[in-house]
């Protein structure tokens, strides 16, 4: 029986309302997942209005000890479960088996991230569930992919972003003792979870135009989600043999254009590299004399002296906090942005007015969470109302999906 | 009248064959795109199966100027504008406009990356489109979003990494000369591409649920694209007032964990930060002095002399080609990899038998061109059936489209 003061007695303990705007309210997907690509895979699709059913170990995914905490949970959670029901199995039962069999029955998708092979393992692969329900798509998300020689290695954190090509380029050029840094977020996590989401849609979207549509099974890994972003860079290397380079924060082909240090630390991206562009600017440092030089007068010319300007700039920016410095520049018409900490995300205009952020009551902290936005607005949908609820407890939903969902008498749960 | 020699002539003049394994078959999606972000979005949709009608202006894409070239086409055009059919309108012309209102009449979905209001002043705005197809989808892409004090800000390189958060993040920790690197590709513009098309299937799919669905439109924006990767990022800053700080290649709380630079020139990760893993690292890089350390013997110890250890794993990687170093710790099971160039993906043997590189003969380039696979991998379907056709030439089908599809008369043409 559901203990009427915990987080069981919530009203998302029952049936969570639907919001029949969301373009995918009615799309009933299972997640068999754990820290980011398949968790993130369902985060888009439970934005999207689908009825995610997040099944975690009796312990909780391991995600949810990750990163800050407030009240003993992981804030991090808050957004990345949200719009899911949580249910706990445990999938080294005969019950817990089961029962991901029977949810899968019931279901238009599965999404699982486990090591390649050991959903067959335990004898839950695609053949199975697709036994008893053969429109079930599946989208399985993994470091190397489920076949080739790598498919078993362990997937250490980063290899997306080392091994599809990412790394290499995000790196200063030349000679430098420092070494290119992460990229700070887990990108190729997310890609690949943002594929998976796509081609799930995609494939059901594809069954569900006929009566007799037929389920089928998607094999999404890291490395090659990072691969997919090398733009022209395969061809280019196969036909002409060039190998494309990092070109750190400058751009070898235009000046001045770099990130220049400012006088509280951070840092100011500035592209003056037009002919008008670069004399407003040189102007509106101090520097008439470089906005008149006849080096200067043409594109090329300034990237033979780039290192110049970029000191002249650079002399400049120093000498201001990055805010005041891209007002004085804004004020004159040359495109600048500073780096964007989270900070500075939080304060700026277009932010608020865009609703980007979004306070969202949260019972596990016991507090109001600024979650940010869906990165899809849709027209008449307010941004607010995409977000139904945050990150639930571990297995709050155990009785809502258990007796409702798959029919079970009270006394099996 | 199509020129029997020119490419007009090519079979894919014609109606291009349909693969109805493919999902998105039956998917008709008109791009009125431009350079990355719309167009790498209906790439995707392509490369899933939808018919993907790409608009451009009699002198074609501009993206087709980009990067290296062959024969005087930019080879990264093959694959971006893949798997698309090109048709040529002149959008400032009454008759281009009829064009484009008559193809949308036909289409399920519209993909624009137009500067805010442009399609509006020109007459093509979705109010406009819905009255002829009430069932159209419309994706709009753009730098800050449809609305918001920022929409008619020029979107200049990169902002979506700089004001999203992100190129905060990819940088070096503490002081340093440098500033922090580009992402090294059009990161920003392609995740938008990515939200478009999911957003786009998942809008059709709940609209084709029922017979009176209605279409919709969609705000994607390169900023929000980026901010929705910060992970914990703005509930950490909201509700405990902490700003996430670049990491650079190291973690602070593992250690050693690191990349490292080699004899040639290349670096190499390496996750070395397990006791276990620690000691054979250590043993196989001749320190075994630093493997018995008892200062060593836990993870805070090795976190305090963290530098230490780092500059006696370098000292050792210094001494080897990347790959060499490579071969030797994977040897002895400590995870580790080069930051791969296109040259090391090309020639790693994963890639190869997974089919990540794939020949398309390209009449446009006169050569055989090395695609990317797509990144979605679906059972009985194999990597090289996703890529049907190169980059077309500009107006390659406006025969097809006008006078099957929009059934116009040969004269008109």
């Amino acid at each position: 029986m559901p203990d009427p003061t915990g987080p069981d007695s919530s009203k998302a303990s029952g049936a969570p309302p639907e919001d029949p705007r969301l373009p995918l309210t009615g799309l009933r997907v299972v997640e068999l997942g754990h820290y980011i690509a398949a968790p993130f895979a369902t985060r888009l699709l439970a934005d999207l209005g689908a009825e995610v059913i997040k099944v975690e170990p009796p312990e909780g995914d391991p995600h949810r000890d990750w990163g800050a905490k407030l009240n003993g949970q992981a804030v991090w959670f808050s957004v990345h479960g949200r719009n899911k029901l949580s249910v706990t199995l445990d999938l080294k039962s005969e019950e817990g088996r089961r029962r991901v069999r029977a949810l899968c029955a019931r279901a238009d998708a599965l999404v699982e991230n486990f090591r390649p092979g050991y959903l067959e393992r335990i004898g839950l692969g695609p053949e199975v569930l697709r036994e008893e329900n053969p429109r079930l798509v599946i989208a399985r998300v993994s470091g190397y992919g489920q076949d080739g020689p790598y498919r078993d290695k362990p997937a250490f954190g980063a290899i997306g972003e080392a091994i599809g090509g990412l790394r290499h380029l995000t790196a200063n050029p030349g000679q430098t003792e420092l070494p290119p840094p992460r990229c700070g977020v887990s990108i190729s996590d997310d890609l690949a979870g943002m594929y998976a989401a796509l081609s799930l849609v995609s494939a059901c979207w594809g069954r569900d135009r006929g009566p007799e549509g037929k389920g089928t099974t998607i094999d999404l890994d890291l490395v090659t989600s990072v691969f997919s972003l090398m733009e022209g860079m395969l061809p280019e290397y196969g036909l002409l043999g060039r190998v494309r380079q990092p070109m750190g924060a400058a751009l070898p082909s235009a000046a001045p254009t770099n990130t220049y240090p400012c006088a509280d630390g951070k840092w100011l991206a500035v592209a003056g590299n037009s002919d008008l562009i670069y004399r407003r600017l040189m102007t509106r440092i101090g520097r008439q004399d470089l906005a008149d030089d006849p080096r200067m007068a043409g594109n090329s010319g300034r990237c033979a002296h780039a290192a110049e300007l970029d000191a002249a700039i650079a002399a400049w920016t120093r000498t201001l906090p990055a805010k005041d410095a891209q007002e004085a520049l804004e004020a004159v018409q040359v495109p600048c942005s500073r780096l964007y900490d989270m900070r500075d995300c939080v304060e700026d205009p277009h932010f608020r007015a865009r609703e980007m952020m979004l306070p969202v009551q949260d019972p596990l902290l016991g507090a109001e969470v600024p979650h940010p936005a869906a990165p899809f607005r849709f027209e008449g949908i307010a941004p607010r109302d995409m977000i139904r609820w945050p990150g639930p407890a571990i297995g709050q939903h155990n009785d809502h999906v258990f007796r409702t969902l798959l029919g079970e008498e009270e006394k099996t749960l």
